[in-house]
């Protein structure tokens, strides 16, 4: 903390009313101070770092233009957020940012009335904006909605869905399209091609064009043929014909980091009598920090670094991450099976799907920020003999919910589901939270559904996922590095339904699913200290369950507990309803189930989240003592 | 039957093939037989008659000029399949459409290998042409995919996210445009706008002009500046600017009934180097039908008709339709309060929305094909303070499921969701049927989730959603029509989690959540008949849970059932859980679960399909029964 960097200007700034009083000849000093911050902040954190560095500019001219928080400025996304958060009020708890009890690293309404609205999943800004657009037209009241988005999630079709919606909101719609050409990824697809020509068919307008341009008011509505002459709407609008086509007014392509440049030309946009108006703003991720400049990600989400070299404080070696224990044994499964293919939506690396990319590169397909296009392609490819993998993190296989019903259960077509990040993701808090997978995937008839309890449980299922040819399966595994157990030679296949015993015991049968196992096995030994002999099985499939496994375990012990990284809905769920059909509670069953608490939990050490939903060692042990009516002096009640 | 039309030309054809054999003169008066025997046969059975009626040429065309069944050939939706399930070898069963065990009314893998890929739920054609484009581009095997899309469909975020990833697949991937402006109700928004632009601006080319610009192979990709200048190419595309940044050759628009124009275009289409390519084609909705181009929804889904004048079978007087009650419920709370608005993703009569919008018109949006942007829309909406009610069929919803949990349940907004269609759906099958959103609504935190037994239930539901200002509340009501009993004068404000006991008893308890209730209650009285004293609870709410109530039902009844018409992992799964969470389980309790069976069920008649699943008064009796287990002659033989 001795190093904090001297910001003179932005010390006098804690409002976007203390930024309004100063002459927009400050602000290029303000950006500059509010950069460094930026930098030192992440540097102490850790974080999201790129794309706040490219909006650094565009965060101070519009809050120096626009009447916030009255006018409503929608972040999408919201990882580019860190300066606009010190810029409203949060400066003094920025290197809380990501922690537990800190500062979200996305936007969130409870956190201030500067953010008028929550994200973390891409594309819904648009959407968002439009509805505090359209409530304050109903209720006819001042105050412009701002939506920031990247190209990235431009690419989404629900950025389309808002776009082919908003001209309704007229000139209280605000877009700024921020093309930096790079989301997480490079961006792909028609989209990026198309804006990519914009950019390099034409120069960023002058000052001089930009004034004359907005000396006059804006064109009617571009459906009026008398535009189509007008000097102004063609100089305007030249290279946005896609989104004038949706139903807006382009205004661009504009340098992202020329305040001289941003300010006249949103003050105009907000002055401007028509709309909605999509402003094309350049911007470079990772400016003005030269180690985010010079990186491949351009620093997009970072360790801890030293801001002077920008080196990352480096993870200790350990096991690999699952991401790539999946990608590295899909590749080798490709190795062997000329059918198989794997797909992301803009995830390649979070994934593990660059490496098998580099191994396979006409079978793997990044499919940009587009999810459902991505379940159904992938449909489509099974129902041409293809077997296609969809790697998708958990919260965001949310938004192909329908097309794993519609387009891949309900044909029953062998599509394969690697859902990484399920359950909680620690500093990326509940909006990444894969909390929910188990729950909506185990109800649809037709699916498989898996969940590694460690990476060489996740080489076999890949495998088993290989040769089922039957229908759709999916895996489950977490955010993460492996336990450290060493990866199999030759995958396993593991029979379809069919849990294992990894422990054996009298009187207590833990039956977990997926990477709770080690705390199962820990809470096997503490039970086992206090003599209650415990058997720990792993039961690999949430659907089809173990049947004959479940009905032993629970005939045979005093008391079970399922464990899963899940909602309720879910495993526990399915083991309930089990043992209700067959009538196994009807003769007094001691069975409980752990899962995810009904809250979402705010991000914290993974640790911390763990012990609060009770899904550790001692949240097991308590639930099985408690269920014993074991009291406090150690003897079991109900024995 | 004695009133079959003549068809002397389509009775030689059974499939493609036979098509195939006759000369280019005769495709006409092919194409007017087959819109008589559509017109024929849906006057026999029902179903969607004028989206078929408006692609009999189109139909005839496609399967003339391409090879299917290898080239793949995806209806988008696919109600409007009739004509094409005629051509391809199912017209010996084209009067069993939509009956049980008969023709599925939309396009079904199971039925055709000329049907490649099914669906139901729209927009999701080119992605899964794409996937077999790409399939066969790996396999470097022949074959072309055409995805048939409407204009209402190209509306949706996917079909954009598609559009945005078609380039890779080149000159196998063909996309129709079907524009009819029309889908169900009107199309709204900026891509309807500009296709009837498009139309509305150019003629259609004419035949001499089709074959000039076709003498020249189509122009290499676009972002080949020397395409600028190549007449062909200008011609070409005049007007499909959109589609061609993006990255498709834009062929159109042309006449969609004119045989002579299609053909050489198709084949020009079909033979063409470079790709992919979109035929724009328009048609009309209900063509060549006097009664279906004469009503304003062109008769879109129909009765059994009378072919001569068009006059539909009327249903039987009796109890209004869900939807309606709900229009008009939603629409005299509106009047009381001001902040109430209502969204309907292009379902406006199915929804009852029609009914809000006539009596307010600025607090109504029909936002299109479009649930993701609606539901984040919505939750702008309430984030500024309007009260915005979401109107989407059950199956629907999952479209935007991951806005309902990222823009809504986590950031605990007041939107309120009315969902129509939910459990079975009788004619329309398995796509249609609204299984799972108990299951995927309940799991989360922050939603209170509710099902209404019968129409006065759903009245008081609305209004309570109404007063539910604290965060998200789903109201779930069935297809079709109320049970009879009266509507409410004024309707009452329900206490949030908790249920109503409607028959009180002794022995069984009968937990019913939303319209299975009239079976449960039947079930009752044949359990009295039998001597077991029968409680049945309409619990109301799946979330909270009246835990109250469910500890006391439990606790004083020998047996309880749990009914709802929704999938494993729902209301009945959260009984149990909270009954194994607070060990009530553990004294013996004879708990079962009833719901719908782990298979998506085909369509029948609604009383087939609730009695294959078990949950009319005989499958709750025989569970009752079994859980006693009741001897056959009637003795409790645990009793």
């Amino acid at each position: 903390m001795t190093d904090l960097p001297q910001t003179p200007l932005l010390d006098t700034v804690s409002t976007p009313a203390d930024l309004r009083k100063l002459a927009p000849e400050q602000l290029r000093q303000l950006a500059d101070e509010l950069r460094t911050e930026v930098i030192s902040a992440v540097g102490t954190t850790g974080g999201h770092l790129g794309s706040g560095l490219g909006v650094v500019e565009l965060t101070t001219a519009i809050h120096y233009v626009f009447d916030t928080p009255r006018d409503r400025l929608i972040w999408d996304v919201g990882h580019q957020c860190y300066p606009h958060k010190i810029l409203t009020g949060r400066r003094d708890r920025i290197r809380t940012l990501r922690q537990g009890g800190g500062l979200s690293g996305f936007t969130k309404r409870s956190e201030s009335e500067y953010d008028p609205f929550g994200a973390a999943h891409s594309s819904t800004s648009i959407s968002a904006a439009l509805g505090f657009a359209i409530a304050n037209k109903i209720a006819d009241q001042p105050g412009k909605a701002i939506a920031v988005i990247g190209d990235g999630a431009m690419s989404a079709g629900m950025a389309y869905e808002a776009m082919n919606n908003a001209e309704a909101a007229g000139n209280r719609l605000v877009v700024i399209l921020n093309d930096n050409d790079m989301s997480i990824a490079p961006p792909v697809g028609g989209l990026s091609a198309y804006l990519s020509r914009i950019v390099s068919s034409r120069e960023f307008l002058s000052l001089r064009d930009l004034m004359k341009k907005f000396a006059r008011r804006l064109p009617r509505p571009f459906h009026n043929a008398a535009r189509k002459t007008d000097e102004f709407a063609r100089g305007m609008t030249m290279g946005g014909t896609l989104f004038e086509e949706l139903g807006f007014y382009y205004v661009g392509p504009i340098d992202g980091h020329n305040l001289e440049h941003l300010i006249p030309v949103l003050e105009n946009v907000r002055d401007a009598e028509e709309g909605p108006i999509l402003v094309h703003v350049v911007t470079k991720k990772g400016k003005g920090y030269a180690p985010a400049e010079a990186a491949s990600d351009k620093y997009h989400g970072v360790q801890k670094f030293d801001v002077i070299t920008g080196a990352q404080a480096k993870a200790p070696p350990g096991p690999p991450a699952y991401q790539n224990v999946f990608g590295d044994a899909l590749a080798d499964e490709a190795d062997r099976d000329p059918r198989i293919c794997a797909i992301t939506a803009a995830m390649p690396s979070g994934t593990g799907i660059d490496r098998f990319a580099k191994r396979h590169p006409d079978r793997s397909f990044d499919v940009g920020i587009a999810e459902q296009h991505g379940v159904t392609f992938a449909a489509g490819l099974a129902a041409q003999g293809m077997r296609p993998f969809c790697a998708i993190y958990s919260t965001f296989l949310q938004r192909a919910y329908d097309q794993v019903v519609h387009d891949v259960a309900i044909q029953n077509l062998p599509v394969r589901f690697a859902i990484d990040r399920a359950g909680l993701v620690g500093a990326d808090g509940a909006t990444h939270a894969g909390s929910f997978d188990i729950t909506y995937l185990a109800s649809l008839p037709n699916f498989v559904v898996m969940a590694a309890a460690d990476e060489a449980e996740l080489v076999h299922m890949v495998h088993t996922c290989v040769a089922h040819d039957s229908g759709p399966i999916a895996v489950r595994y977490p955010r993460g590095n492996g336990v450290g157990v060493p990866l199999p030679e030759t995958p396993q296949l593991l029979e379809i339904g069919k849990g294992r015993i990894v422990r054996e015991g009298k009187t207590v049968a833990i039956l977990s699913l997926g990477t709770r196992l080690a705390e199962a096995m820990k809470a096997a030994e503490q039970l086992e200290a206090k003599g209650l002999s415990t058997t720990v099985a792993d039961l690999r499939f949430a659907k089809p369950l173990d049947e004959a496994m479940i009905r032993k375990l629970l005939s045979s012990h005093q008391v079970a507990v399922t464990v899963e990284e899940g909602s309720v809905g879910g495993f526990g769920a399915h083991v309930l309803t089990m043992a209700s059909d067959e009538g196994l509670i009807d003769g007094g069953l001691k069975l409980r189930t752990l899962r995810l608490p009904d809250v979402f939990q705010d991000q914290d050490k993974p640790e911390v989240q763990y012990a609060e939903a009770g899904l550790d060692a001692e949240g097991i042990v308590g639930t099985v003592l408690k269920a014993l009516r074991w009291n406090e002096t150690g003897a079991a009640a109900s024995a």
